[in-house]
């Protein structure tokens, strides 16, 4: 099919910078030392294209995640990089797979949940400067004590530097030195032989983890795009343009809030200027000199996050020279 | 189910609020003087609750809506209140239903896709002050004779003054008046009894459309909460605190970008002040005073935009006096 015949609106993969993508991060992180996020593409069939590269090991962050990831045979490594007390959910995941299954635990709740639902590996998840989930370095090791009290085996620590993602060049390595002595701190008290961290922001410059996670790598999104990496844009909205006012000089196409991550701000109309978004429009200018687009026209529209933006859809379409080549779906979304 | 039994993060309808919110909006707009607008919910569930509660007419934004909305009998009236030169989507639908499904045009190419995908009637749409889609009011009259030479019936005409939802108490009655002017302008030009538009934000001050279009009402959110309504918040997501950080002040909820619209802004966590959200958590502090919840507590989040909230999720489950009453599927989502 050609991308044309798509009905709108549609994520689309331009797969020639999807491999790019992935062919650069492999080359800079082989095999394990990169556990590939799926938070950012909620994929098992794009995460089956990660494992041909060469990753074995994959990052969750949510059970449902997991359970896909298990089901569909990617189950030798997958890290739950998050906190749940849901000992319900957990026994669900535990006794259904025998997928290796490591959960991240902050507190003396998310160890015992974890050893209730049946894990046998845990993380210690560390604050690392992100007011998020994390304990603090000072707690860690008690923390593993419990954790192996209640018959768990702690693999090591885990750590995410959420805030450095996009901090500037001149201060990045030195930020995240900082972030991860914090880690590194940790990790003495808890020991095992895990480090784990970092994201597509931080991944030439995190030279302190022993694997690193990151998802956003693999599509991209406008807001990593303007961070100086090295990846290439990958995923598109595709959109059709219902309406246009010539007097008013704008154009509207058929994808809007329902179908992109918002929270990092209005997505970007390749060839004109986004005035805003609705819930299923865009309301844009073309670019400067361009014409306006007729009724029908086609449009591609880059997110500013893929994550929520990929979290929308049923599936993602992979186009090589406007050819729909093959179909991911998206089957990792809700909880 | 008691609620607290409800795996997190979930969607919450507070009965007895949305109940007050069907009411109140009947009594003011009983029937078909209201055409509620399915796209704030995308559930045939909630649709049936409103065709109980006397309307039989409804407004679409997509075309599974109206697909949805009319294989679950709910077809008496649909209207896509929405551009689309999709054809062959618009085929499959007038050939799958007998449904009485009317579509908004404002173009010639919009005019021939209709004619073209079968559809039967139509109702030009107007641009009455927002950029998005809608005709000028001087092209409404040719547009309609265009209609009705390509065999179209003509039904009126429709126009969202989706831009004065938020006025001010004190101009949006002129304002509004003002908008509407041009709608009656179309109006006399085209013919037809159907005056269409209007919304959660103007229900109350909008006396000059014949039917109001109008969905928010229902759940409501925090945005149209402040805007004086007498509507109750009926919508929650409901999130487990899985960390928290007594030094830092903060506790972090599992509901994140990925269960939340957020183009309105943050959402709102009952008893706190939201610091952020990530993909799947939100940042808060508990209000002044208030004690830090503990690893394992509920939370309630007020979306900022109920719509692109919603389509995130696959059920609304409906709780009375903490009970588990209900669930709707969420089934109109997606394209």
């Amino acid at each position: 099919m050609n991308v044309h015949d798509l009905p709108t609106p549609a994520l689309i993969v331009d797969v020639d910078a999807f491999e790019h993508n992935v062919a650069t991060m492999a080359a800079a992180l082989p095999g394990n030392r990169l556990r590939p996020h799926v938070k950012a593409f909620k994929s098992t069939a794009l995460a089956h294209e990660l494992a041909v590269a060469g990753h074995q090991s994959f990052c969750c962050a949510t059970v449902r995640e997991v359970h896909g990831m298990a089901a569909t045979g990617l189950g030798a490594d997958l890290l739950l990089a998050n906190e749940t007390v849901d000992i319900r959910r957990l026994q669900a995941l535990t006794t259904a797979t025998d997928a290796r299954v490591t959960v991240a635990v902050d507190s003396e709740e998310t160890v015992d949940a974890a050893a209730r639902g049946g894990v046998r590996e845990v993380l210690v998840d560390v604050n690392v400067g992100m007011p998020r989930c994390g304990c603090d370095p000072t707690d860690a090791g008690a923390l593993a004590e419990r954790a192996r009290a209640a018959g768990l085996e702690v693999r090591g620590v885990m750590g995410y530097e959420g805030h450095l993602m996009m901090a500037g060049a001149d201060v990045k390595v030195a930020k995240v030195e900082r972030a991860m002595a914090r880690l590194l701190e940790a990790s003495a008290a808890v020991g095992g032989d895990v480090v784990s961290g970092g994201g597509t922001g931080t991944y030439a410059v995190n030279r302190w983890c022993t694997e690193l996670q990151a998802g956003s790598y693999t599509l991209m999104d406008s807001s990593y795009g303007s961070a100086g990496l090295p990846f290439r844009q990958a995923l598109h909205l595709w959109a059709t343009v219902v309406s246009t006012n010539r007097k008013g000089g704008y154009a509207v196409a058929d994808g809007g809030l329902k179908a992109l991550g918002m929270d990092h701000g209005d997505p970007t109309v390749v060839g004109g200027t986004t005035w805003f978004c609705s819930d299923e429009h865009v309301t844009f200018a073309p670019a400067d000199g361009a014409p306006m687009p007729s009724v029908g026209d086609k449009v591609r529209v880059i997110p500013a996050h893929v994550d929520p933006t990929v979290a929308y859809h049923e599936r993602m379409h992979v186009v090589r020279d406007d050819q729909v080549v093959d179909t991911w779906e998206v089957d990792l979304r809700h909880w």
